[in-house]
């Protein structure tokens, strides 16, 4: 049985999220209503990322098993004049049997755009969170470097219920580029708005409504009370998966 | 009587443009009906760079008289809120009696931004034109030099009667920024499309379609139809003015 794997971006702003939602519009429903057309055959992928509504990709993977051979080239140029502006097919590959998007991921990265100046940027605004005031870098990295390592992240996630919050993030770095402020996190795998929790929670401290050296409790404490709620959507991309 | 400045940027991708129109929704059609209902007084704007529908600006500047004065912190406050997000006032200032948005500018920047890979990228989509083929940097950069100093831009230039095509360039170049190929132009005065016309005709020589040593040829031509036409507006940003 052939597995194939999709390399695509999209701009997540129009999409109730990636994963296939009956009735509103979903990047994952984009995307397999396009194989099915294309292939003749019900496809059903399984993704890397499953981004929420408004959140963007630039390097999210997807990997499907099906019984027949598919024509890479073909099934590509199909996808890139079916799918609209909106998603970006970067590649169509036959991989080796067994891979998968999600399980065979070693480390997701993901980054998150903030812009400290007072009026937002008009080109921007659909891919930048507009925090509007000065922030302080170093106590945001002291506050990052907190996330480092393993840990139970339930006070940076939203319960899921009976599911292990533990997780192991690789880096998580605040840097200038141009001018805005970015946030890069990297883990093998993330639970469910924990980038998004970390982003809040760092923009508080970088506003000095929470000390830096608070953090480490907050992550203590395993509730999600005790953090400061989830950064909007719009500012996150799950910019690369590597295997 | 007092003279204000406003500099501003927008996305002009929902507008037919910057100047006043009937019936269409433009910049400055948006801006003086604001202005207007923040003074009471019906104010009449002059602007630095009348950039067409869909073309960008991030350092866009008018200015206006009144015969009386206003506050400027009251008027930039009441912009910012009732401009929406496809325009930033970046700032409201008062300027020297004489000072013209237009007449006063000593040097206009635009910049125009290229994406040569093979897929879009969704999210700039409404900021780059995607050319998605490798384009030749040095040679564009030898078409560009063609323009520099003072010509008649006839060949680059939407005709306007009896209107003089002849401008002073100081600076043209080509350039990787990231991913993107970006053409930085500074000219005291640009004609009408004079800018999407040089990009036009650099973009077939980074092709292959026209020699780089036939670009002084056809500016010498003095004739639109021995160009290439114009590039599409959305890669287009007046960048900034400098008085």
């Amino acid at each position: 049985m052939p597995t194939y794997r999709i390399d695509l971006g999209y701009d997540g702003s129009g999409f109730h999220g990636f994963a296939r939602n009956h009735g509103v519009r979903t990047v994952q429903g984009d995307l397999e209503e396009a194989l099915t057309t294309i292939t003749g055959i019900e496809i059903t992928t399984v993704v890397a990322g499953r981004t929420d509504a408004g959140v963007h990709a630039k390097g999210q993977v997807v990997s499907f098993d099906i019984d027949t051979a598919i024509e890479v080239d073909r099934v590509w140029r199909s996808l890139r004049s079916m799918l609209g502006p909106e998603i970006a097919a970067h590649r169509v590959t036959e991989v080796v049997g067994g891979f998968s998007a999600r399980f065979s991921a070693r480390l997701r990265t993901y980054r998150y755009s903030i812009d400290e100046a007072p009026v937002p940027d008009p080109l921007a605004r659909s891919s930048v969170w507009h925090v509007g005031e000065p922030l302080d870098l170093d106590a945001m990295n002291q506050a990052a470097t907190a996330f480092v390592g393993t840990h139970d992240f339930a006070s940076l996630c939203r319960a899921q219920e009976a599911k292990s919050t533990e997780r192991t993030v690789a880096r998580a770095v605040w840097t200038h580029r141009g001018a805005l402020l970015v946030f890069e996190v990297e883990a093998k795998a993330f639970c469910h708005q924990m980038v998004r929790s970390m982003v809040a929670l760092c923009v508080d401290v970088g506003r000095g409504r929470v000390a830096a050296n608070e953090v480490p409790g907050i992550l203590e404490a395993k509730d999600r009370n005790a953090a400061r709620g989830a950064a909007p959507p719009h500012g996150l991309v799950l910019w690369e998966v590597e295997y």
